[in-house]
């Protein structure tokens, strides 16, 4: 079974891969599967528990509404969120994988993060990115 | 009008992006704009013009051959690949850039060479990035 994969963050970019990811699956007739990792550790507390929650009851309104086949995984592993997502691209067999840049950081220089760079290079399959606006 | 743009190299990861680019103006059902850009100088003498004209035949033979609606546009202007690929994107009202990028330099280091950076950080639209074999 072929996928699109996405890595979601609750963040403007994070926002814009979605909807991209979703146009993807459904012009690609494939299942979505959205990744939402998180490193874990002493500032994974019940708060930023319980913001994570909060924003993927968002993000299934998102999907539901879109109609396409999607599977939600959400990690907690303390792995590098590019590792998370490359592991499971290979594991889901992806066709796409689907990831949001920063426009600009604080002082207004264009980045491109190392999780990027590390998936643009690493990942098994192509890769699409996409801006927040 | 929109487009797919795909930036073309006679390399491996060309070849790749091109293929991933005439597959995503298929499944879109718009026009492939791809580019051909040469920064010219002294190093593109006639031998080199030869060069590309004969890696251009090849192109052309598989864009006829998959039936998908193209446009080549080979530059020849002293601008970065980046900088002609970002313009043409714009002009053409791209919905999607297509870039090969190259999986290992010489060493069997990997590397995301300073116009793929461009390109991801610039372009207004999403670029789906593909690395050769």
């Amino acid at each position: 079974m072929s996928t699109v994969v996405v890595g979601y963050v609750p963040k403007p970019e994070g926002e814009a891969a979605l909807r991209a990811a979703v146009s993807e699956a459904k012009r690609r007739e494939v299942t979505l599967v959205v990744v939402d990792s998180h490193r874990g550790g002493r500032d994974f507390d019940s708060d930023a528990a319980d913001d994570a929650e909060a924003s993927l009851t968002t993000v299934k309104a998102l999907l539901e509404e879109s109609g396409v086949d999607y599977e939600i995984r959400q990690l907690v592993r303390g792995y590098e969120p590019s590792e998370d997502l490359l592991s499971i691209a290979e594991a889901s067999d992806a066709e796409l994988l689907v990831i949001g840049l920063r426009r600009r950081s604080p002082v207004g220089k264009l980045i491109l993060g190392s999780n990027a760079q590390r998936v643009l290079l690493d990942a098994h399959c192509p890769v699409l990115a996409v801006k927040g606006s």
